[in-house]
């Protein structure tokens, strides 16, 4: 399979790569170093970005930023900073994608625990995971082609337990080959509509 | 108690304030007419209103507006429509709700049966819908003041299915006494974080 991995540079991304990279021929996206340079905020750039890639097989997110705050402290406008990148960023790249994957293809999106069980500090994290995990189930009825649409939500993830652990009181971290699989159950199986929980 | 309720001549809104009616004071308020008029799409018009009523005991929104549409007519433009309207007014009531809302008291948000179970053209409902539940999960822990934030999420209800009824094919339609009573144990109860299901 061709698949463009948008965020594959990050923590979970670049692992997700690894994996993926082993049987499949993977391009690269990201803001700022990558195969192919995207801002997932702009259908511009998401459309230039296919327009470079051309047709593929599988889109995989693992991008998008959202404030964390305190709820008492987060103005509009912050809540906007999650709600144009990782959320309307992943159903951006969901509109314009469609028309760039082959048919029975896939995208598979990331969301995150905090739709399910939030932190301090989340309410912003928890309204775009949560909106994501509900869109990824009607947008799989309707998208057509053949192609499936699924979220993996990701836990707290191993590899951020140092920077972000103390954020996460109680949370049980997730190995990551775990994390990867759910995407490679994602990619490689036959499920679509599905919210890959991985906690 | 004294209780504002945010689109209080609608469908599901009339029988709940008729409902809160009985034993409350109630203030309603709406875009066109009602003792106070609000566009929710506004955070300045939500700070008046707040202003007019002062003080209360309950907030109740069982109002917004979302872009019905196949998702592959769906435009970026049209998904905020449901996010500026339905999920941000409602975020926003309750960011600034809660410097007009009493020790103790409660705000109930509306969202629906779309997130869980979407029928065809309602990627944008979806979204908004799944969106808030897990945002009101994440702000009654951060609200303080005692303050209790739920969701009352309604199915199909009865008096709608001569409208939109055949868009939800094998729905079951939800009897209006047993919605208002989804609204009734948000204001009355004790539940916080809750997302009530009413399907």
């Amino acid at each position: 399979m061709k698949i463009l991995i948008i965020g594959g540079n990050g923590t979970i991304g670049k692992k997700v790569a690894a994996s993926l990279s082993q049987k499949h021929q993977t391009i690269i996206a990201s803001r700022t170093k990558g195969d192919v340079l995207v801002d997932i905020t702009d259908s511009n750039s998401i459309k230039k970005m296919f327009e470079k890639t051309g047709n593929v097989d599988a889109v995989v997110c693992i991008a998008g930023a959202v404030k964390w705050a305190p709820f008492n402290d987060l103005s509009e406008e912050d809540f906007y900073i999650g709600i144009q990148s990782k959320m309307m960023g992943q159903v951006n790249l969901t509109r314009i994608g469609r028309h760039y994957i082959n048919t029975g293809g896939s995208i598979s999106l990331t969301t995150g625990i905090l739709a399910d069980d939030p932190v301090n500090m989340t309410t912003g994290a928890a309204l775009v995971n949560g909106g994501l995990n509900s869109f990824v189930k009607a947008a799989a009825m309707e998208i057509g082609n053949s192609i499936r649409v699924n979220a993996v939500s990701p836990g707290l993830v191993e590899d951020s337990v140092s920077k972000f652990g103390n954020l996460f009181p109680g949370h049980n971290p997730v190995a990551m080959n775990k994390v990867v699989n759910g995407y490679l159950k994602s990619v490689e199986g036959k499920l679509s509509g599905e919210v890959i929980r991985i906690y």
